[in-house]
């Protein structure tokens, strides 16, 4: 799952009946009879059901640099060619790979119970045996902070920094920093392990992990994330003013370097010199679940989109769609991706990587030349209850780089007000998939591609990233 | 939690509109003043969340016979006295106990993953390094019992039977059979070890633990609850057709006679022979979850009520109540109170372990003497949304040895739709308890109090149970 910039807060697209209403209406924008009877049709899709149906269910988890990643690339180069499209391919590369070990995490005093918790991407790990120490609480990461370090060392840390669910999942960039930089700044400042609060908005009995990072020079320690029922048991007998002592067992590991890979398929344009459509999600999962969310939805909802343009004839531009790999530990496919294809003209580009939850905005970064693409996506979208943002797309981890060399963006944005319930924890399963928003998001798509890939406009590159 | 026992289906004793129209008004029934004001100031308590919240945070999961379930004994002994009960006491007995080992799951072919799932009670162990086999499935515990013993001889049975949600809970008793008599059956026709479907009815990756048994002359086999998500996982990887391979390590054990026991308080009454009138619930849990729901909850409850009644004032009869030990493991403690308790005279009982969710109806058998006293808990309980149900009461497995005696029993049924959601699962913690349905038990177990402690009727024994 891609971390959200700040910059995607915009509450203030939500139109209200008042601002509506003083609004003037716009003029009446004319879309090909075509794009309504895709969009239509695709409410029926069952192609999209079935990826994630099938990677979930024959693959599983698929953690990066890993066999299980290295069997969803082969079940990948299977499906995406029985579903006909062109130029299907792995273009692989190679990474550091990190694996889970054993985890576990007991309060020793003063009331003795076991928590659950998950290690947290890039990891250290505690003797075999596991580490105990007492345990130094922090309600919030800006309490953590301003805490002296004789507070902090020598100490299992703990930061709570409890996430609020948004709309946009903005709360995820704003309250996940307790997960990105918590654990490097406990290590610099003595700590022996960090324990965190999911990143997540449940409140089940289920962890949520996710990378962490280390950089250069610092040595990482034993870093996970409590399931939030038992972060707040641990907050309660916190509360009681006792000492905590906890023991911690974690013992995950960097393995070396192993082979990743993005999967690449293609519905080949008339219009070579109009530029690529890119359009897809990541591959490889969270260990803990089997990635159904995050991201089968997501490769799943592209590649029915898609196919369903193909079938229709052939479009203008070529449709490209990546299976990006290594995504969840730092971005990795999508960096090989960028680097790979540089010198391609791409049109515009577009990740779905936000589970399946109804689509209910789109935004946009088109360069001038386009505008009157993104008044036709209004039109063509409006009828699936999806309203026009109005703060500048271009969103996705495996994308950034690609957007980066100056691609034009379309972002279609699921809610994230369930999102983070499911997100890197073990319950990212197919039970959390509904197959009728999912339906909703590749008519969407569908109607995307409809539009993009047959417009007569030119896509020139932007500029204001 | 109880099993239910299958004459407790009352789907009928719903009234529909027309059949309320058809049944002719009781004659009005008055009750006391004091009842209604006890009533209604319950449904302000806070005493019941307070016994929950501690239970839970101090001591956590309190397994039958561990040193956590001594430690729960020694916090309810400070609890209830400092609550100002007499009489409190620890009736201790000795038990054979089990504990929980390393557990996992793995499919090895056709599609190589991990599931979750937990030993159920009483399940034997494998190998320390684990055992692998082909698996045999059946949706159905019938289609297990139709199988021929070569369908099942050394293989890995899988029994789904899955479990529809009901009002009054009676699901559990007709499709936990799989749990109950599964792994024994399975044990006597050669199979190696069962997983079963978990007994419940959410879908999200909790496992369902719970009691099984092995009779005597019958090896235990390993025998484990694989989560709904996962089972259903299991069998779509059954229905692509290739045969399925499971390695499992389930390494539990039996480690001897410990001590138990039931810990038990009084709000003694002005007249003795006017028969004892007994509430309670279990102190012991899972060891999965907190054992919030079950049944830290019960307890809190009736202790919060009857803490309620004694405020008021000393009522005619001794309310007793026991917070039973080793309920999930067989009933132990409802057995040793009986056995211990025999001579004394019993005017009702009545237990609290079905969670915490609304109470919805109120169940009696009572004597002919005793007519009167159901009609002015009908009319007690009705302003908490409350009917009676005229099916023949007397649920619970803690005060079934005493209902066996021939006392007297008064049942308030909380809503089972979402109780197997939860019961027996790692997710049973505090985050799942409602404070504002558990102040709603609290009131209609104050109401029941009230009139029946002060009932000025004689309540004779029962004889037809």
């Amino acid at each position: 799952m891609k971390r959200l910039a700040l910059a995607a807060l915009t509450a203030s697209a939500l139109p209200t009946p008042t601002l509506a209403q003083r609004t003037p209406a716009p003029p009446p924008v004319m879309i090909p009879a075509e794009v309504t009877r895709l969009r239509d049709a695709a409410l029926s899709d069952t192609t999209a059901w079935d990826i994630v149906e099938g990677l979930t269910t024959e693959v599983g988890q698929r953690l990066a640099g890993t066999e299980a990643e290295a069997r969803a690339r082969a079940w990948a180069v299977r499906r995406l060619t029985a579903l006909g499209f062109s130029n299907v391919r792995i273009e692989p590369y190679r990474m550091p790979v990190w694996e889970r070990g054993a985890e576990s995490a007991e309060i020793l005093a003063p009331f003795p119970q076991k928590l659950t918790l998950a290690a947290l991407g890039h990891s250290g790990a505690t003797p075999t045996e596991g580490l105990t120490a007492e345990v130094a609480f922090f309600s919030r990461m800006t309490d953590f902070q301003a805490a002296p370090d004789s507070a902090i060392r020598g100490r299992i840390v703990y930061i709570g920094n409890a996430m609020p669910r948004t709309q946009d999942g903005s709360g995820y960039g704003q309250y996940g920093t307790a997960r990105f930089t918590g654990p490097a700044l406990a290590a610099r400042r003595g700590a022996v392990a960090i324990v965190i609060r999911s990143i997540g908005t449940d409140h089940h009995r289920f962890p949520h992990t996710g990378t962490t990072d280390f950089p250069d020079g610092v040595r990482p320690i034993p870093a996970a994330a409590l399931a939030v029922p038992d972060a707040e048991q641990l907050e309660r007998i916190a509360a009681r003013g006792r000492p905590v002592r906890m023991k911690l067992v974690l013992t995950p590991r960097m393995v070396g370097l192993r082979e990743s890979g993005n999967v690449i398929a293609e519905v080949p344009g008339s219009d070579p010199s109009a530029g690529i459509v890119l359009v897809g999600g990541h591959l490889d999962s969270w260990d803990l679940g089997t990635g159904a969310i995050d991201d089968a939805s997501g490769l799943a909802i592209t590649t029915a989109a898609a196919k369903r343009i193909m079938a229709a004839g052939q479009p203008r531009r070529t449709i490209r769609i990546v299976w990006f790999g290594a995504e969840e530990v730092g971005g990795l496919g999508g960096a090989a991706y960028a680097k790979a294809h540089a010198d391609e003209r791409h049109a515009t580009a577009s990740e779905s990587d936000f589970g399946a939850d109804r689509i209910w905005r789109f935004q946009v970064n088109l360069p001038a030349s386009a505008a009157p693409i993104a008044d036709r996506l209004q039109a063509a979208l409006a009828p699936l209850g999806i309203s026009r943002g109005r703060d500048k797309g271009g969103d996705g981890t495996d994308i950034a780089p690609t957007l980066a060399l100056g691609t034009a963006a379309i972002d279609l944005n699921q809610s994230g007000w369930d999102y983070f319930d499911i997100h890197h924890t073990p319950d990212d399963v197919l039970d959390r998939v509904d197959p009728a928003t999912l339906r909703q998001n590749v008519a969407a798509w569908t109607a995307m591609l409809a539009v993009v890939a047959n417009a007569p406009e030119s896509i020139d590159p932007v500029t204001n990233r």
